[in-house]
This record gives structure tokens, sequence and C-alpha cells, in this order.
């Protein structure tokens, strides 16, 4: 099935995760899957949280990200993605002025 | 962790899943996921197979494809996304002059 995001209602969410500012996002949800295109504008992240019956895979397509990962930070550009594990904990940042724009897969896998 | 693509070597995947021509894609795998960017050129394919005990999101980076889903096709534009929820079935295929570039995930959930 095609999932077009265009046709999808984007929606803020202030504070995300407990992050600053507000996550814009066109998300699709079923029971086994979160799949987003979602943009932090400058300033704005996604809380640390930690994925305990999920993972997360996010792919960049345009701007600069900082993704906290466990006690790691790594620095993501378009093109490039992060994985996030079952049990492990990130927070997406963008401290650019560029819109950070990505794509993210959550599959749910439970406990 | 950061999945960096271009650190990783595309292989060539001829007749994938009994489709024509080759796949190009670079990929990483672990127990749960598997997380790739592929290259269909013309005239190559995905052939028709079956998500028995995973699903498949596959968001277009450039170029149309055309997608065998179940029993009707879509049409994706870089941007769009597909997805292939458990237990049903999907062709990519690339029938136009421009490469078809796209981003994947398969989560594995198991039977």
């Amino acid at each position: 099935m095609k999932i077009n995001f265009e046709e999808i209602e984007e929606k803020s969410l202030p504070n995300f995760k407990g992050g600053e500012k507000s996550m814009e996002a066109r998300m699709y949800v079923d029971e086994k899957h979160k799949i987003m295109r979602g943009t932090l504008q400058k300033g704005a992240t996604i809380g640390l949280h930690t994925h305990d019956t999920s993972s997360e895979i996010i792919y960049i397509l345009s701007g600069k990200g900082t993704m906290i990962y466990d006690d790691t930070e790594e620095t993501l550009l378009p093109g490039e993605c992060h994985y996030c594990p079952k049990g492990h904990s990130h927070s997406l940042q963008n401290h650019q002025n560029e819109p950070l724009v990505f794509f993210a897969v959550v599959p749910e896998f439970g406990a």
C-alpha cells in the first residue's frame, strides 16, 4: 500500500518525548509500525527516550541532525541513517538554522 | 548507532527475489532488521515475493517506481512511501530511464 505523506495531515507535536519546541510530523500508524516524515526546526529536539519494545530507524532527508545515542553523540547528514535498536535510548536535535527533515520507521516488537 | 551507507560496500544482487537484471544495494543486517539503500536501473525489478514473517517499508529517494502490491499497481514518486505489511506480496520495478533509488527497512517479526 502506498503512503503519500502529502495526503496525511501534518501535526505539530510540542515537547515531543519531553523535547524542546515542536516536532512537525505526517504519520501513518498501525499496530505494528509508526511510519513518518518529520521536521525539527532550529532549536527543536525530540527528548531522550528509550525504545523498550520497539526500534527506530531514521533516514535524514535534509538538514543536519545531532543525535544523542545512549552515551554517544552522532552528527547526521542527508543520506545517512540512524538505527536505535530495541533497548537503547536516543534524542534527535536540530541545532542548525536549516530545518531538519527525516523519514522514520518505528517497528513494534512487543516486550 | 549511525549507518553510513557510503561506508558499506555496494553489492549487485542479480535476479533479486526472481526479478529482472540486478538490484544494487548497500545493506545493514542484524537479527531484527534489514536496512538498505538500493538502486534499480532501467528494466530491473525485484521479483514478486510475500512477506510471511516480516514487513517492508520503502521510501523513494529518486526516480519513479512501479510497485505491484498484491493485485494492485502503484506508481511511486520521490517522497512517497510504500508499506507492505506482514502477509502481503509485492514487486518493485523500474520501467524508466532514470535509476530508481530507495531507502528500505525490513523488520523481522517472526512467524
